[in-house]
């Protein structure tokens, strides 16, 4: 057994009473050959291990260096140094591994966020980065407890999948035909049937249709995982591969559709708040040190947990998409000709748009409801109006749409005829529509893409520095 | 708002006094035009609705059929029936959605489980697959629990990779390029340049390589994701989109790992038998139902329920690899010549070997250990004898391998020479190389294949009625 370890965010809740331990971590910095900060991944706060002056071999404290791994033996004892209750005392250090000090391409200074997603295999040693991805652990593992909490079962809906769920967007192929001579049919097109799964697949867009599948016998359930756009995107808010969580529930209208997505946000972000209090605080005086940089009217009005706090204790606003566009309509940049995209009603709404609403008008997030059906997926409900549907999308500052959801089109004469307007082949979805053929009830659910929460609650500009390893145009690596 | 319902499994637990109280649900069955059996998912348990004679219209009774959808009102009243507690007394009856009995397709009578899988989305409807995904989600949910309660974080490492991890099995191709005319490179070959990755990719076969890169800078991580094959298998055991549970912790050796994945098995297993004991005793005694349809010697010894809380109670037992070999060859089938594979030291132990050795030698969960390293990965930790590497295999009874793992090779000059031997090309891997050319640290992990636990708690014989919806070849409906 070698792991005899205490963790270092442990051991700094401790009393310090000469205790021995055993703690391993990473050198972050030494100094005057006697501090040694250490870090295990644990906490951004390192832990000062006092090395003795002459206790230990000089050639030994030369490989102490920035990213050298070490196991420490040694006692705990108050610290002298301020900012930190205690310290420990080396009895004993081993080199578990060296880093040459010239070849370590973290150097103890500031790197730029696009320098380090080139060496995102490193990246996770700074602390901006494991703040990061302890954050989006702790959102995670939220989700499971919230979901868990109500009842709710998990469901891993496929991800390789011959149907297109929304027709939302260009999608990956999955294959394994030969692009050399691959079979063909008479006709010349390709033979699917000679494909791995007996026809064309590609990667899920959404487990949503899936998932209605689950709700319908289950009563409600949930996904996460990973979902795929082919969209040639390179914004500081798309992937092409991201996780998506999508609840889905029986029994359900779209006023229960908005309280679960609401009481769910706040669940999650108030989880973290609770949680990662020191990681969030770090990424928010790293934002606010980021944001000096910029103009005074591009500054954010709020500090990162300024805006956590009050997302967390208000009402989101709701508001039909009729009002939404007459709110534009009446708004200074509209009359001032300062959008660039129309406003109208039966036009969708633009980023500039959505964010007008929520970061000038309301200044909070925004749950708009009632689109018109003709931007808006087949399976959403008619309203009576026979114009809008049973929409919703919640807008959120600074991130824009954070969820989109709808309550379902539960009739299934309504739904076909839908299906035949918008050209969805019923006899691909055939199971589909056996959940409304076969005591069909009211339901409602869901999609909030993860990487946007966790974007919104660590304060990170761009997307690819809330995920492990980013998939996007061209970018594959690792 | 329309979901103002309480679920069946928590009014199940209520003392009846006479409450108002809303159900939804689907009815199972509807006896004497008088006792509506009616269920919502959230038990195998149903809540018996009492229609007084005369009450309702007989339109409206004639349309209480089968899997037709209702929304009851009514008053909790104790129940004269055996086996409840209390039944709900119905003022009123809404049919949210009819459903007609001739076209239904789940009678009220037993289907075969292949005639289930051809109707997977309607499948969750029956007890036994309520039961099986009821359970899925507490082992999920457990596994979450589990290593967050340890500090470990969950990581999302990438589906769509360039790299073959372990030259695991053949892949599926990720792209978007055209069969028609590919972009093709000067001497004919294809120019994946132009596909949307600027390279060749994949669908993920482990995410152990990026979990590495985790590990060594968070201290310990977990990954719990799909995974794909694309093998040919159609067996019971083999699916090509499967989901996958690997830890990976920094600091760690061999019997840590070992330590970790007996604790984790132990912990998800209780969770289940816990929070899931209704389920389980049904689906326990629908195996043994099965079970009697098999000859004699054919049974297992042991009942799904003492099987678990066997496997609970009872610590692994731990071989190595060396002293399997000599337990098969000093063994009656051996000396029978009743193995059809070969048994000789080097030679991969075959399924007919490791079920011998957890279901007739130990009848319990054996870890084997210490493998010779020509069949095992690159990246596992070569042993001072040379020849074997620090590797582990958890075997279950009736599944067969259930985890396979390894401490891994963190010395730089050892992990190249293998990689050498074995033709992994190191400047494809070089972000892998570098975790131990800056302090590398002794670390280990493992990969749970979860359908196969899945199995193994419910007694599922075949693992694609585990998954919700099954991916193998020629397979991918839904």
């Amino acid at each position: 057994m070698f792991n005899n370890r205490v963790k270092i965010s442990q051991l700094l809740t401790w009393e310090p009473a000469q205790q021995e331990v055993t703690v391993m971590g990473w050198v972050r910095t030494f100094r005057n050959n006697q501090f040694i900060a250490l870090n295990d991944g644990s906490t951004n706060t390192n832990l000062q291990v006092v090395v003795e002056l002459g206790k230990f071999d000089e050639a030994l404290l030369k490989r102490i260096t920035t990213s050298a791994a070490l196991k420490i033996r040694g006692v705990v004892i108050p610290s002298l140094g301020k900012g930190q209750k205690l310290e420990v005392k080396a009895d004993s250090i081993e080199i578990l591994g060296d880093s040459d000090p010239e070849k370590y391409p973290l150097q103890p200074k500031k790197h730029s966020l696009e320098f380090l997603r080139d060496i995102a295999h490193l990246r996770f040693r700074t602390n901006t980065f494991a703040s990061v991805f302890r954050i989006r652990h702790s959102l995670a593992f939220a989700v499971h407890k919230f979901f868990h909490e109500r009842g709710f079962l998990y469901l891993h809906t496929p991800i390789v999948t011959a149907s297109d769920a929304e027709g939302a967007g260009e999608m990956f192929r999955v294959t394994t035909l030969p692009f050399d001579n691959p079979p063909r049919n008479e006709d010349g097109s390709i033979n699917f049937k000679e494909d791995f799964f007996g026809r064309s697949t590609n990667l899920t867009v959404s487990g949503q249709l899936e998932g209605e599948l689950g709700a319908t016998a289950l009563g409600e359930i949930y996904t996460f995982g990973p979902t795929f756009r082919a969209e040639n995107s390179n914004t500081t808010r798309h992937l092409a591969e991201f996780w998506m969580i999508e609840p889905e529930m029986a029994f359900c209208d779209l006023e229960d559709n908005m309280n679960l997505a609401e009481a769910f946000i706040k669940y999650i972000i108030r989880y973290a708040m609770e949680h990662n209090k020191e990681d969030i605080e770090f990424l928010a005086s790293r934002l606010a040190e980021e944001e000096k940089q910029l103009p005074a009217d591009k500054r954010s009005e709020m500090g990162l947990v300024e805006k956590l706090e009050f997302v967390v204790n208000n009402d989101f606003e709701r508001i039909t998409y009729t009002e939404a566009i007459d709110i534009l309509l009446q708004s200074t940049p509209y009359k001032k000709k300062k959008f660039q995209y129309e406003v109208k009603w039966g036009v969708d709404m633009q980023s500039e748009h959505e964010r007008y609403l929520v970061e000038k008008h309301f200044k909070k997030p925004v749950i708009v409801t009632n689109y018109p059906k003709e931007f808006k997926a087949f399976y959403m409900r008619l309203n009576d109006d026979n114009k809008t549907v049973a929409a919703m999308d919640i807008l959120a500052p600074g991130i824009g749409e954070i969820v989109g959801g709808s309550q379902r089109e539960e009739r299934l004469s309504v739904l076909e005829a839908r299906m035949k307007e918008m050209n969805i082949p019923a006899e691909e979805l055939w199971w589909y529509l056996d959940t409304r053929r076969f005591g069909t009830v009211p339901h409602a659910g869901f999609g909030l893409g993860f990487e946007r929460m966790v974007q919104f609650v660590t304060g990170m500009g761009n997307i690819r520095d809330v995920i492990a390893f980013p998939r996007a145009p061209k970018t594959a690596e690792f």
